[in-house]
């Protein structure tokens, strides 16, 4: 018979993977429910919104690990004063499905490699392509394909309905700069494009004029380079479906599934 | 005859409507060319790209007006030590143009209204339906409508081929909060939502996971609001587009055009 797993045990489990110092504070923690409840069932997702959780507990689960927060921005407040009207509710109807809730953002983005981009780069079927991992990109060698049929290949493996590019959709390319969630600003890409590391951007999310604009000016000048927007919850998602298999091995007597949230944003 | 136009005379128009102080420093100046030479055209743009520079110096306007900045980032640098390839050539070949550029960001969001939100307005023929100008975002009731109706209405007005929704298609709206540009975060709309100044927030950008999330939470639990993001580029030409026509007001003896980019992101 197995010893008691309580929530602790599998946050331990968690934070024994981190290989760098996580920011200070972190935004990691345990952020509803009971360090010391034994585990029945455990949930890994994007994004924890209320109906991941009551899925969740009608599946028998009562602990959800989520890459980001439950109240709309990074660092969120929990003190009840400043609290908006939605987020009480949200917590409230959390608090009473009694299921814990864990925040593993800071701590997965430090394993070695990035646990976040190493799941993105399985589910894309790119794992034997990788020159390098670094901090915030991993760059690969891929079959050189056009930029469209690259698009493509991403949107069937991910199960994408669409995705944004920037650059000529018939350009060929094979050296690929990849930045899972929001890591798309120019800060980080265009030295990659600059030293030649890579060609082709694919990221989560960046600022739309910074390295979008980047890529078409390059492509006009003549420096042929290109970028594939997936989407921050599409980029992420992937490390926590992974992050699921993991945590089967660890426990092998909890159930442990990944669920995955509708896109929350529609193109019209 | 008209006395001599100079390039400090068109900036010294654009800075008098200015009412309130600018952030020190400013992104607001002339990035390209002599403040002392004789303007024969003006081009206003938001994003002032080379081939927008080049399509200003084949119509005979040798001043353009851009909203963002020439390099990539808000605040670019423009020292030669650290500049790259791709900043590099694009100076030069500006350069040769004999186009000046100047940056007008800071200034316009600092008319009364903001300049660059009013002209959004404009665009969306919705003048007599503002309720009240704040700094950072316009309050309307508009005519009642289901959400998808008050997207399609905005394609047609902005001639836009998509944009992108969260909460319900047909869920009907009124109340309208307007934030133009990269406007869209959390902080600024939640409390707008929150006090039920508005129920249909309509942004530029934002962090994905902030708004669109709390929007759909909030549409599940039962308060129903919803959102519409243009795009950056998107929600801020209108008001490059109405400053042309403020310009041509000015200078009427000097051919005004305003020119717009191709979306530089494209949906696949």
């Amino acid at each position: 018979m197995n010893p008691l797993t309580t929530v602790q045990t599998v946050i331990d489990a968690l934070t024994a993977n981190i290989t760098a110092a996580r920011p200070e504070p972190t935004v990691d923690k345990l952020l509803i429910g009971d360090p010391n409840a034994p585990v029945s069932g455990i949930v890994t997702t994007f994004m924890p919104t209320l109906s991941i959780a009551r899925q969740a507990a009608s599946l028998g689960a009562n602990l959800v690990i989520g890459h980001e927060g439950l109240f709309f921005s990074h660092h969120e407040r929990l003190d009840g004063s400043s609290e908006g009207e939605i987020e009480r509710i949200k917590r409230q109807q959390l608090e009473a499905l009694e299921v814990a809730i864990f925040r593993l953002h800071d701590g997965i983005h430090r394993y070695s490699p990035d646990g976040i981009t190493e799941g993105l780069v399985a589910k894309l079927g790119w794992s034997d392509h990788v020159r390098e991992y670094r901090p915030e990109a991993c760059l690969l060698d891929i079959p050189s394909a056009p930029l469209r049929d690259i698009a493509e290949e991403i949107k069937t493996r991910l199960g994408l309905a669409c995705l944004r590019i920037s650059g000529r959709p018939e350009t060929v390319f094979s050296r690929v700069a990849l930045l899972a969630g929001y890591r798309g600003g120019g800060t980080l890409t265009i030295p990659l494009l600059e030293s030649k590391d890579a060609d082709l951007v694919i990221y989560g999310e960046g600022p739309e004029w910074e390295t979008p604009e980047y890529v078409r000016e390059a492509a006009r000048i003549g420096r042929q380079c290109g970028l594939i927007v997936l989407g921050h919850a599409e980029s992420e998602d992937p490390g926590m479906e992974r992050l699921a298999e993991s945590l089967s091995g660890l426990f092998p007597h909890i159930p442990v599934r990944h669920l995955r949230e509708e896109a929350s944003l529609r193109i019209l």
